[in-house]
């Protein structure tokens, strides 16, 4: 066993020095780069393709994480969003050499916000960076309300929480108060934004925060 | 890298021979093992509660995994199902190893059907056999159509797939075309039941399927 964990921990830190690479060299190019996590049919491809709507005339890209096909990346192209696919053929999550090989396929020389949509997994992706500024969790109602208790690393590890299907909420069981607490337990400053990515509703505040965090979290990275 | 893959190799041979082993003297026992797995959120919880309902007088046990929390046990408990928790602490899926410490657990004198609620991921669970005579996968509609063509393993290895709240069909876009297409792309075989955990339809063909496919397998596995 003490084999396996160490060559877990080897995996792990060299993730992230990779993931730490990639970090510095998207910020310097004024790229605010955000993980998008969730569970498998939570919605992140329709709230991405809300947020980047609600962007504007801010460039956007998108890396779309799958272990098969590339639906979604069709999707973003046919919305004229630039977008590439990794598919990771069995693997849980995306990593940062995954994302070392697929980026220089983006025409990246803009400043712009850079989104990639891990794999639809509520447990291993929120255990790796991979580049990003910022993790974003997309949840949903139909889900249930248990999920943060559930399902903790990712919740901790989000900048925000997106409670993502609110039209649902007259047609299942939710307990709204529950939800919130559980995200308090694990996060206790993270935002929750809810949203409906079929009527749009909630996505101007959304839109909102996700500039102020890219302004304030570049001047950081970019501080001499 | 070689190292890492050894590793793994070495992981998946320990956990087969185990589980086998597992399988065996629950084979034994006259139970049949289901290992249920879903998408957070999906419904595996009230998919099972619908089914144990439904198999009346059958003896029937849950073994619950989840990352962190026993919500789920102590529904079963409530329900008056005699179940037990696993807290894999992070770990995105059940193993054999962790079976073996849980079952003694239970008192397992009687035929019956032992339900495993494996973590909620729709990734790493479809990997492992934990004892299992057969793998039971559950899907819901808000999940969307595409899931078949996007995590193949898990359809690829269940017996029978549960496509679970139908109640919502009319509040979301859901292709069943499309997912039946992609279901039969990985699995020419297993059945498809379209299930309403809410309302209870569907459920008597899937618990009538599933007395049927309990009597078939442990008669292969009792054969001398």
């Amino acid at each position: 066993m003490s084999r396996t964990i160490s060559v877990r921990e080897s995996i792990y830190s060299e993730n992230d020095t990779l993931a730490a690479a990639i970090h510095a060299s998207l910020a310097k190019k004024n790229i605010f780069t955000v993980n998008v996590l969730g569970g498998a049919g939570a919605g992140k491809t329709s709230t991405l393709i809300n947020v980047i709507q609600g962007l504007g005339d801010v460039k956007t890209w998108v890396v779309e994480g799958d272990i098969e096909s590339d639906i979604d990346t069709r999707t973003f192209l046919s919305l004229g969003v630039e977008a590439v696919q990794i598919n990771t053929g069995g693997d849980c999550h995306l990593n940062a050499s995954m994302m070392q090989t697929i980026l220089p396929l983006l025409d990246l020389r803009k400043p712009g916000i850079l989104f990639i949509e891990n794999i639809g997994n509520l447990v291993c992706p929120a255990e790796f960076v991979i580049g990003e500024n910022i993790k974003l969790l997309v949840c949903s109602v139909p889900e249930g309300s248990d999920k943060p208790w559930k399902y903790p690393l990712a919740f901790k590890r989000a900048a925000a929480v997106i409670l993502n299907k609110t039209d649902l909420l007259p047609y299942v069981k939710f307990d709204r108060d529950f939800f919130d607490k559980g995200v308090r337990a694990q996060n206790p400053d993270a935002p929750i934004f809810a949203v409906s990515s079929s009527s749009g509703a909630g996505f101007p505040s959304l839109v909102s925060w996700l500039q102020a965090a890219a302004a304030e979290r570049l001047a950081v990275d970019l501080a001499p």
